[in-house]
């Protein structure tokens, strides 16, 4: 009952999210494909080559099965089956001034009565702008603030270390926030998560509007375009190596295309790298650490 | 005593690699970095833009350490120590027609008595062509053939199970061999095995110096680029997820630049990327299989 609800809501997101951006990029649509498997059905919405998003997907998917042992070991619970709805979503631009950004709200239900809620939003700039940064990170803590005061703080720590690549000893980007496992128990529990996640998704294609108003149309240099291919390579290793949802999903039913959406388009690999000392790219990669505070 | 005689020819063959590989390719130097750790030493060998060879990664390591509750997990042996010692290495080329190889020879020994050797070489061309192909295979054969005939074929099954991508139902290229814990008994079964490990790595740079002779300078398309970049994507996908020895590392001592290394430079992702029926592209996709017969 609660996932069919949520699903009906984040669908409903979901269009809403590639309206917003189609019209913030001006020429780029989306495409639109439906899937159904046995495990459920979903609906894959993707931009290629628009005026400033370079490629973006924005995923739903809404699916149901028998709880398995892997399941039960990796979550410590026992049931016979669960259900599962989100919005995944991913948009890389081709100028290296605006970020590359996630988005993800997922409800899961399990048949013994246990559910929750999982997301959250993380940008990862090829050039890290303080302001912006602060802005950002204002932003979220803002929507979190209306229902709890302590979730930023604790969703911003979450963020840091989830998204941080250990064989780097570096963070994917500036973090946000991450939250997994929000148990709801009762209706208005429901509600405020469901609210809550729905007010993060709709602010997902307004913040990234924003960003690619303030960015998109600076001149850049080919030296600035490579530093994005190579910062890109560390979102692919984080993507490929580390991120749950993509181990899930490869390990599972494996909608492929869907999953690798998020992967960008043009990517480079340079073997010991080094930013020149003092320069914007020294910069940035000062600032990939756990812990910075940009809201104070 | 037989890590150190085996590591001592293994770093021997290593320079010859670069050399042969240096002379193949006119302009291009390998860089050496050596590398020491708790656990061993190393050396890595690197060459960027050459003319033919546009990133090239030749690793050597020697290393040893104590016998940790993963390894016996995984190995089912019981130990308290090990040492190994071997050479990786993968050359990619910036002509799409030039494929990309891969090589690599390892030596084990626990100290319990244990010890084997594993390795292989295998071949991901761009554009898949049977002739070629063909004698890529029998290259392989007639050295394998040298030390025992049921070698070959045992370990082409080998290489197309092990380099593939199970997420895109494809082979990693046109495989070649691989072959993992051949146990060593004896001076006589130690001496076989070194010598055909050699005999492997000293025909590695051969093998690519033909390859890079024969197609090195053939003109090509920028859609035969984009073909080569997203090709070089599943080759990424495929170290990062399911590369044993790009987890090994990663998740030990980790000397990141060394591991990575093996990742091409340009690399493109695209969305639902379908070659144009009948071509050039369609051809090397249908090729992408297991257990074609190369060699009859």
């Amino acid at each position: 009952m609660n996932v069919s609800r949520t699903a009906a809501i984040y669908k409903e997101i979901q269009q809403s999210i590639c309206r917003t951006l189609e019209e913030a990029d001006g020429t780029g649509r989306f495409t639109r494909d439906a899937w159904e498997k046995e495990i459920g059905s979903g609906l894959t919405c993707v931009m290629q080559n628009g005026s400033v998003i370079e490629k973006a997907g924005v995923n739903f998917s809404c699916v149901r099965g028998s709880f398995n042992d892997n399941m039960a070991k990796l979550l410590g619970e026992n049931a016979s089956s669960f259900a599962a709805t989100g919005i995944s979503s991913i948009l890389h631009s081709g100028n290296p001034f605006v970020p590359t950004i996630h988005m993800n709200v997922r409800y899961f239900s399990l048949d013994n009565g246990s559910s929750w809620f999982g997301g959250g939003i993380d940008l990862t700039p090829t050039y890290i702008n303080p302001a912006e940064a602060r802005w950002f990170h204002q932003t979220l803590k803002e929507i979190c603030d209306k229902y709890d005061i302590s979730f930023y703080p604790e969703w911003k720590t979450w963020a840091d270390d989830y998204f941080f690549l250990p064989h780097r000893h570096e963070t994917r980007g500036i973090g946000g926030i991450f939250f997994d496992r929000i148990h709801t128990s009762g209706e208005a529990d429901f509600d405020k998560m469901l609210n809550l996640t729905s007010d993060l998704a709709n602010a997902y294609p307004l913040i990234y509007s924003r960003l690619m108003k303030d960015n998109g149309h600076k001149p850049f240099t080919e030296a600035q375009k490579r530093w994005q291919k190579i910062r890109r390579g560390r979102y692919v290793e984080f993507n490929l190596i580390h991120d749950r949802g993509t181990k899930f999903g490869l390990e599972s039913y494996g909608n492929i295309e869907s999953i690798l959406v998020s992967l960008p388009a043009e990517v480079e690999w340079v073997y010991q790298y080094q930013p020149e000392p003092n320069s914007q790219e020294a910069m940035t990669q000062d600032l990939l650490k756990k812990g910075i505070e940009w809201v104070w």
